[in-house]
């Protein structure tokens, strides 16, 4: 792998911003084998999570909220994966880990979007760093979905 | 995989209790494939992370904060590792979902405890949920380490 970021799997940054808080960032991931990815990165860019502040952990909490509930409503997955890990910049020589959480939507059902079938081929085990990238439109309205969602 | 937890990996719920907060309790993990792995679980027992309360939120970045300064002072992990994915549960006909994070110190170079070594075959990528139990003596040692630097 050569990802700069194992669930990102890409070289694209954190993938296409949708929302900006006081302290954190969401966007929409590039890799969507499982719908409705999404990364949420801390604005600060702290190292480890113990860095993170009171007020950071506060709005947080709340964009945990507005995130899987938005999800919720428009495709109703089954759970919810959070995950902070940080490995893949330590496969290189000069590290520079970044505080950022890899929301991962997981479907016991299959479900469609944009005419393209979605079946979560890992339901009830980790989720695995494989790319699956849609074509341009269909991410493009899938940002557009959770975004309208995400503003409501 | 028969576990009812797949980093926990386990049939002894989520391990050996160290830590007692308001809202959260810290377990030593059974599975010790990466030394020093901790299981802190919420104490009212949320199916999905957006029922956690502001409060609980604000405990557990102290948490946060307490635990990975005190595996740095044991271990010096190169980094760690945060996930509540909560996948296992969803293998059965009847899921019990529980918020639970998975606390996963990641090294770069081998460790030694109880004149075992620990070297961590997956860094920098993703932790494996494969099981690696302690001779019962060193796990109980791991714990009385842990829990005598959370308490300091």
């Amino acid at each position: 792998m050569t990802s700069s970021c194992e669930y990102c799997q890409l070289k694209q940054g954190y993938g296409d911003l949708m929302w900006e808080s006081k302290y954190w960032l969401i966007f929409l991931a590039p890799s969507q084998r499982y719908l409705g990815t999404c990364v949420v990165a801390q604005k600060k860019g702290c190292k480890d999570l113990s860095e993170v502040e009171t007020k950071e952990w506060v709005e947080f909490g709340l964009i945990v909220k507005k995130l899987e509930e938005s999800l919720r409503t428009i495709f109703n997955p089954t759970l919810f994966n959070w995950s902070c890990f940080k490995n893949a910049t330590f496969r290189g020589p000069n590290p520079k880990p970044e505080v950022h959480w890899h929301f991962i939507p997981r479907y016991k059902e299959e479900v469609s979007f944009g005419g393209l079938k979605f079946k979560d081929p890992d339901f009830g085990y980790i989720p695995q760093p494989i790319s699956r990238e849609l074509p341009p439109d269909v991410q493009k309205n899938l940002k557009k979905k959770i975004e309208t969602q995400l503003f409501k």
